[in-house]
């Protein structure tokens, strides 16, 4: 069959929209016709060239949702006009990593996933007789795709795709790592730096668990009246603090930070986030995604003294069991994604969102099929 | 009254044994006649003048036992005649950090004790009519020493005093960072660095808890047998392996280790049993102290792919509640700590206790009053 989709055809130059062929499902796989996706710093970040495991030609896209239009053989979790989200970071349920219990990161397919291929070492999408590149195992930068079974989280059919898309990347990975990674408590105080989508997440996950103090840090001042909305409850540029940052935010949470959390990608911030985080006690997850080959560094006195060091890919969630939960909070009301879409537009205008993004006047661009 | 001990009077030179006046308990306070103390590579790391928190003249000593010969108004908790291991890391029970759930690291009398002071602000010993400053609120290496009634586990009668003294600091440090820190599973597989006395107590605390695999990890092969004796399955000499000592330990754990941990102080070492863990869940403590001023770095990646960076502090163990288990587990047969005291002497022979140290001629050393 053909598809309309957006392909990188190489690092640093704007996406074209071309017509795709595009084979169907085979095995254990699903045809999905997507609905909405929004556009991820993720995918800027490969489309610059600076990731260097990207990979070009390739559909581009990983925060989509949309419908089942045709199931391959096997497929028993899934039928025609299900609606799905797409997921990255698939869930087997059979995997060592998801059996585990420890982790959501499900290994079933990772290696052809990483090499922008399907689970049996194939591409399903042709230009002009040539295999151009899944990406992430989702390409939701295509109106049509084909995943795994695994990789597809089943949703209510009454959730809007044009915002619970942004549930497959931005949502999860924010609000899921203060749920499933930090497993924050009520009456905790946490610290969130940065400001920009994921952070607006964190913020909204700690507000759902009950978080006492939410402090919000970001050189940007134009981001704290969304984030006040969002339930931080206080806001600190470092630009306007006298002294040490750290010993402030120590002061401020009577102490240090339960937890934190970096959003930016900055190593420099991934160690004050640590070092504002409570004597004893205090954990320091971080989530933003950081140059080729920059470190993370700190006096080891820092851990021996109580305080943990940890990660979140994808907010720990599984996106099979626990994506569908979270679209039930956002249908629910307990969550806010309605805010931090700020753009939308057609496919063909996706450029466009990207040059928002860069330039910082869109929170979420999310590309309307 | 009097009390003989063995006394640092400066930085780098040999301890000296003399005759201090001792002020006896006041309220809250017991006086202990210490019956055998260790000598630990922390009382050597002050000695040498190294610590910036080191403070002289002073008595050293932290890893002591003995008994209670006179108690001071409002102790409850112990009576004369009790057997007990002071405490280093107190645990009163009632500051945040105790009530905290998430801590051993009680704070009630931090400040005091880090300036070398009881918690009125004063000192008990003297010598010529100068005070001489106590040292992480135990002092060991005098014969009688006063302490908070909160600094104080009481254990049981029959334990004898030149082994159980160990518990004080070295073993409950090893056992407890695989118990109370990293909280280890049956089955799991773990890497041990370093297999001097802690690296071997936590490797028999590995083996406590139904460790899988425990892998010890040293430069100098003379530590295999003993370190098999204690429950080391797996010995690897980081100089007799070809190519990458990480990619090494990965392949021999199957994937990675579930625990690592650090018993070197050595920075680069924690640097790689932190990567030898494995993806999505592997934890690396940290218990080892490492030079002033030295950093632990890493790639953040390996934290967003799942492992955790934490470190430990006397094993995580609350000293009143907790150390009275250990010395069970000791009565009972269940660890084994006769074989890491190597040496014993009366307290005149102090000095050649740290000889043997340097020397790496000892595991443990003991003083025997």
């Amino acid at each position: 069959m053909k598809t309309r989709a957006a392909v990188a055809f190489a690092a640093n130059k704007p996406l074209e929209i071309v017509e795709l062929d595009l084979d169907g499902p085979r095995e254990g796989e699903v045809l999905i016709e997507v609905k909405a996706t929004g556009i991820c710093h993720t995918d800027a970040y490969t489309l610059s060239g600076a990731d260097p495991e990207g990979l070009f030609p390739a559909v581009l896209g990983h925060e989509g949702a949309g419908v089942v239009v045709d199931c391959g053989p096997g497929v028993s979790s899934l039928r025609k006009g299900d609606h799905v989200i797409p997921l990255y970071t698939p869930e087997c349920r059979e995997c060592e990593y998801c059996l585990s219990r420890k982790t959501n990161l499900c290994q079933k397919i990772r290696t052809t996933q990483g090499r922008g291929l399907m689970p049996d070492g194939s591409s399903r999408f042709r230009f002009e007789g040539k295999p151009v590149l899944h990406y992430m195992g989702t390409s939701t930068f295509s109106n049509y795709i084909v995943v795994p079974e695994i990789a597809v989280a089943k949703i209510r059919p009454d959730a809007p795709f044009d915002k619970v898309c942004y549930i497959g990347c931005g949502v999860t990975t924010g609000i899921g790592a203060v749920i499933w990674t930090a497993k924050v408590e009520a009456g905790a105080r946490a610290v969130v730096f940065g400001l920009g989508g994921i952070g607006l997440n964190v913020i909204q996950g700690l507000r759902l668990v009950g978080a006492e103090q939410i402090v919000g840090v970001d050189v940007n001042p134009s981001k704290k009246d969304l984030a006040t909305k969002f339930g931080m409850t206080h806001f600190v540029n470092p630009k306007e603090v006298e002294g040490d940052l750290v010993a402030h935010l120590v002061e401020l949470t009577k102490g240090g930070a339960d937890y934190s959390f970096d959003c930016t990608g900055n190593v420099n911030v991934m160690r004050q986030a640590l070092e504002c985080c409570h004597k004893g006690w205090g954990q320091s997850i971080i989530i933003g995604v950081a140059p080729a080959g920059a470190e993370i560094a700190t006096r080891p006195f820092q851990l021996v003294t109580g305080r943990v060091w940890k990660g979140s890919a994808f907010g720990g969630a599984r996106g099979r069991t626990d994506v569908p939960r979270i679209v039930d909070w956002y249908m629910d009301g307990k969550i806010n994604i309605d805010d931090l879409i700020t753009h939308t537009m057609p496919l063909e205008r996706i450029n466009e969102g990207f040059d928002l993004m860069h330039e910082g006047k869109s929170i979420r661009s999310v590309v309307i099929y």
